[in-house]
């Protein structure tokens, strides 16, 4: 008996991003079969197998990619820092900003007192314009409330955009995040203290948090208080990943490779030489170029030692109201081809399959038989046009979970 | 008798642009009266006139800005520099590259061969991004044809267009962009010869263009080709504008300024002393960041001294397949911003009023009484946040001459 399917895509050429001697593992005359929320057949029209399909969809020769995957925002968050960009530029001092109530603390006292609809009408705008351009996985992170219910409140928020909107959303508990205020006095260590007697495993027993992560820096978190962090973290079964090496070399990167961290995200900072141990723990690494750009930073993360040991790369927004309010992938792989010279399909896999990995998500970023059946239709000659231009493209289709969202 | 109007728009905050001590000329409890395709008020509620108003929209307390102006594209164009893009960042060289038949000469071809309907389908998808983010006025630069016949193609392009969609087009003749293959043995002072024997003169009866430009630089003409352009432009006049001081100090904007230029256009190796010339001619001094972040440039604009002589700075996306194609001139505003430095203000003020200046359009770019009914519609707490985020806002509404495009 011929097998059911619910879509038949043809007349389609496929970015498949499998490892693939082909650039982008790319099949020309190429067709889809989905069944459900999966993807059952993804390759030459001519070795489909015979399907009865219950709807078809003509692809008139446009490109499918696996849909995009933003491994790395802060996207629920209290406020607007617009003031702080532009007293800034008006020639105030970082000292004055800070004065004025000014800085990441800012954003923490706005989300402490917004309400949770109103953080969830926010986030909501800034994640429909990721979801535009083919976002159908996202990760979004705590870390602006600092105190435990606080901190609760943004991730039931994140969690309940991805029950409303079309698209996965993965959670991670950043708690570590920055000193909050009240601890200025007791210190650092007390607050880690807290975070790992109270905060992270209330955090894991509601369920809320799919990793934790810790900034790791000398205006973050140090080394010792990391592990403290990673250590209570893999105590609760969470997995840990890792911002580090952003600003300075404190081999974050190798405590969270240790620690078998799904991810280490930043990196300008990262020692060509340490690249061999995020290849031994199979760590991704993530590159945000939104940052330096916003940042001015001028040191490029050691793209080329990466490559060479084969140390998957990710590309993501790190959408966030200090460093880089910008809420769109497909500029941050212009960002890194353009900026940390990336090619335009490193840039491609670092926002699909790579960054899937950053999130321990083996199930998607690739078009083949399996995975889920999120994909994007583009109307491009090639696949290098998504990183090429500028607010240039937007998926003509796009399937999230099986589900036709649009189709222009 | 109480006087008509077509439009009433209350509850609103003005961002009017207008040269006061407020920053944005903003004006709180604002107003705004619509007749026609003018502006009849724009001021505070309490002091509007009394009219009987046709419609009505509540602006719930959002903020009104004019419409924007991108004064310097090249959005009609065929082919695509992806390919090109990918090549670069996988290591070619230039050289290679040229070899490759890939730089500006590969557009020149793609463009002469495309057909004019081909022409107008990809300009349209590139010039509806621009108004997607509330554009109502944008320049379109000839200078991929630089035969007769497809400089004339290019223009119709253009000009149409402006016909079908809700936006003013400014046509801008740019014949002396680059050299075409076929001259290079008979040599630049013979393509500018012909240039301004038989095309400028065709181009200037057919009433095809507005203006007039060239790019003055050693990869481009020299000052004196340059100048005999710009005479021969004024011999039909027609106003003119020029390409340069992009890559090197060749002194093309003091000779603009002398031929009263419009504008003058990247400006990143002008000298500051320079500035000087463009305040007393009235020359608008056109900043260009995209193509400065697509090249990697290092050297900024003077720009710190066109603001103390009271240069009006023009902000514009350079819309074009090789060294910029970015179609957001929200983007170019942050791009001004986070690397040029200038204020959110002068970007806003860039991408309208001083945008309208450099095209010789006095008659919008601000919110008052007697301009065009262009205008813009934002939610978002102050007009700093346009030029803050990336991707983050699009007009809520949209007034193009006096007539409602959409309202979300
Ligand atoms: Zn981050
Ligand atoms: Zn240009």
């Amino acid at each position: 008996m011929t097998q059911q399917c619910d879509w038949l895509l043809g007349n389609l050429r496929l970015a498949t991003l499998t490892d693939s001697e082909i650039p982008y593992g790319a099949i020309e005359d190429g067709a889809v079969a989905l069944a459900g929320d999966r993807v059952i057949y993804a390759g030459p029209a001519t070795d489909m197998p015979d399907l009865a399909a219950r709807r078809r969809l003509d692809g008139r020769g446009r490109w499918a990619t696996p849909g995009l995957v933003d491994c790395h925002t802060h996207l629920v968050y209290g406020g607007s820092r617009a003031p702080e960009f532009e007293q800034r530029l008006r020639g105030a001092s970082y000292e004055e900003i800070a004065r004025a109530g000014g800085g990441i603390l800012s954003t923490v006292a706005a989300t402490r007192l917004a309400g949770e609809d109103e953080l969830y009408t926010s986030g909501r705008q800034r994640l429909l314009r990721l979801l535009e351009e083919g976002v159908t996985t996202v990760e979004i992170k705590s870390g602006y409330g600092l105190d435990l219910e606080s901190e609760l409140k943004m991730l039931r928020v994140a969690r309940r955009l991805g029950e409303d909107l079309p698209v996965t959303v993965r959670t991670t508990f950043l708690g570590a995040h920055a000193l909050p205020a009240e601890y200025r006095e007791p210190g650092a260590d007390a607050y880690i203290d807290m975070l790992c007697r109270d905060m992270l495993p209330e955090v894991a027993r509601q369920g809320l948090a799919d990793a934790v992560d810790v900034f790791c820096e000398g205006v973050g978190f140090s080394p010792a208080q990391t592990e403290r962090v990673f250590e209570a973290a893999a105590a609760h079964g969470l997995p840990v990943k890792g911002h580090v090496e952003q600003l300075s070399d404190l081999k974050g990167a190798v405590l969270a490779a240790r620690h078998r961290a799904l991810s280490v995200d930043h990196l300008e900072y990262l020692a060509a030489a340490d690249t061999n141990v995020l290849a031994e723990a199979g760590t991704v690494a993530v590159l945000l170029p939104g940052a330096f750009y916003y940042l001015h930073e001028t040191r490029l993360p050691p793209v080329a030692a990466l490559r060479e040991r084969g140390v998957p790369m990710a590309v993501a927004t790190d959408l966030n109201p200090g460093t880089s309010p910008m809420a769109s992938l497909l500029t941050a792989m212009n960002q890194a081809c353009v900026l940390f010279h990336l090619t335009p399909e490193e840039a491609l896999r670092g926002a699909s399959v790579n960054g899937a990995r950053a999130l321990g998500l083996d199930d998607r970023g690739q078009l083949v038989a399996g995975q889920r059946a999120d994909l994007a239709l583009w109307d491009i000659d090639s696949p290098a046009e998504l990183s090429y231009g500028l607010n240039y493209h937007r998926p003509g289709a796009l399937f999230q979970g099986g589900v036709l969202q649009h189709d222009h």
